[in-house]
């Protein structure tokens, strides 16, 4: 058996809900929070190219949910482990992005890598140290990641302090 | 009817989630998000004495949980009309702060008050401008208000640079 949702306002709530027909349960919705980390090392970037869906094939930085009850540090740590196999030391906050269509929230921190380790994780097909000039930016597997490695590279050179956001016209 | 979860862990998940007996309704918990802001005028902050549930009678900033599809100062103005019938100037994130208790994110927005305007909203008992000496500290909401204040203060008195996070030993 599987829950089949009705879209009503339950009693005393504000918002409409989805609630099971069968079981009652409300189905609230809220915004999902991503967290990563652009990751360098003797002036190069970390990417990972993807070994899962979406975006199979094409290269990402380490990021993914936060999960109950970590800080959104914790969590970009944890994902550089699982997806890159790599301990980071934090530098503090890049990004806040907003991806309005899917509801995201998107914590991207500055990171280096603890000592320098790093191999593919289980999602994770390959990944590799990039220069600047050698970023396969055609190959970039969402437009976020387009972001945060420009609005890394414009920290770098001293253009502007973060945290940025979205660009103008983006979100 | 209502729901009755037991905790496994779905095929092809590696985490354990609640499973609904009567429907097989998986409760993907996440992290919440909390958007607010410290709203200044003419040298002075905005707080809200709380007419709702925790807290009801003590003092807090305009905040609340995010939307799904807004961005963080988007809801952070929202809850500024909601509470205190506030139109809000934006100035940049303040603070990230982690409730790990709750699972809560909260993103903390420095703003000023667009027209000076405001008045209690229905979820706020009276609303009012507080020199810096009246701040009612003893009678502050949460914790996390606390930090807010204290993190905008020094903002102003130029000794640190947002965005903060949670105060040492206080996560």
């Amino acid at each position: 058996m599987r829950p089949r949702f009705t879209r009503t306002r339950p009693d005393g709530d504000t918002h409409h809900r989805d609630v099971c027909d069968r079981c009652g349960f409300v189905a609230y919705e809220n915004p999902k929070i991503v967290v990563g980390s652009v990751v360098t090392h003797a002036g190069k970037v970390l990417l990972c190219r993807r070994a899962i869906e979406p975006r199979r094939g094409y290269w990402t930085v380490p990021a993914g949910y936060l999960e109950l009850g970590e800080t959104p540090e914790e969590g970009a740590a944890r994902e550089a482990r699982e997806e890159a196999n790599a301990s980071l030391t934090m530098h503090g906050l890049l990004a806040v992005y907003t991806v309005r269509r899917l509801s995201q929230v998107q914590l991207i921190y500055r990171a280096s890598l603890a000592d320098g380790l790093f191999s593919a994780g289980e999602e994770t097909l390959e990944a590799a140290l990039f220069d600047w000039r050698d970023i396969p930016w055609d190959d970039l597997a969402f437009p976020t990641v387009h972001w945060m490695l420009r609005h890394q590279r414009a920290f770098e050179a001293g253009d502007a302090t973060p945290p940025f956001g979205n660009p103008s016209e983006a979100d």
